[in-house]
């Protein structure tokens, strides 16, 4: 197989969305097929190995790649959102961003008990967004096999974040 | 191949986000794999029909088939996002909602000439958004080979809206 060094297909933009903040810009990876498969499918090798049946992942670019890895990976595609966006009975955790806080929702009923889960974003940073996610996985009783991500910005947290789970990036800052 | 009923894998919901809209809630497609394999595969051999080359699709959930759509069509995946989420040169468009207005936004080096385009959503519904999609494509040069989408609201539309594109719904209301 191609081997692709992914860190060539993002582009750091300094100062955005503010002051201070060094943006991962992926949608160069996005944009080259080839670029993104070779993601994709080092995704799925990660939720084969920790057998997986449902991907979780919040918007919007956590959905970048939950989709493409749920299809990939024979599994099913449960979504977190901001408030207002999923029309039937949710559980809501508050979270803070690496700028700002928001919530995020999960339908009560997109999980169950013997599901198991691994959890897809783009890029993980303080990881607020997370562990809101894992809060919301944890009130429906599934069970969090995985956390999955493009890009690790291990400078914005401690070492030792998520450590009792299984927890793979496939770019680390 | 299974077949299925993609519409019963959808659930209406009466006065969502406002009153008097009928929300087509997707996510019990979403979470079961083969009903979403089923939906993925039906619209790569659309994508694999025009020959398209790039799948581009708005946030946040025009992305649930988008990412697995290029992925499994080979294509590569261009995003369109609301306005301060894309970092780099960008062209926008202003758009109507079913409920309300809005602006998107698409990076001016994220298509080419001689790139031929599927535009990916979920649903359907006045057009506006899919308008403004097409405007923003246009200002790249690059070519409209289709349009596709998981469900077409067609009483919300004129029947000979998108008439002039390669134009196909999965699913009809």
């Amino acid at each position: 197989m191609k081997q692709f060094d992914l860190k060539k297909f993002i582009i750091e933009i300094k100062d955005f969305p503010i002051k201070g903040v060094g943006f991962k810009d992926i949608t160069p990876l996005l944009k080259n097929a080839e670029a993104f498969r070779f993601a994709v499918d080092k995704m799925v090798d990660f939720v084969k190995k920790v057998k997986a049946n449902v991907i979780v992942a919040p918007e919007a670019r956590g959905f970048l790649f939950a989709s493409a890895v749920a299809y990939a990976s024979n599994c099913g595609f449960v979504v977190v959102r901001k408030p207002k966006k999923l029309p039937r009975e949710v559980y809501e955790e508050s979270y803070d961003l690496e700028y700002g806080t928001n919530k995020l929702q999960l339908h009560k009923d997109d999980l169950k008990s013997d599901d198991k889960v691994v959890v897809i974003d783009d890029v993980l940073a303080t990881g607020g967004t997370i562990k809101a996610i894992i809060k919301l996985v944890q009130h429906t009783g599934a069970k969090i096999n995985g956390l999955l991500f493009l890009a690790d910005l291990k400078f914005l947290h401690d070492k030792d974040l998520f450590s009792e789970y299984e927890n793979v990036s496939l770019i680390e800052y």
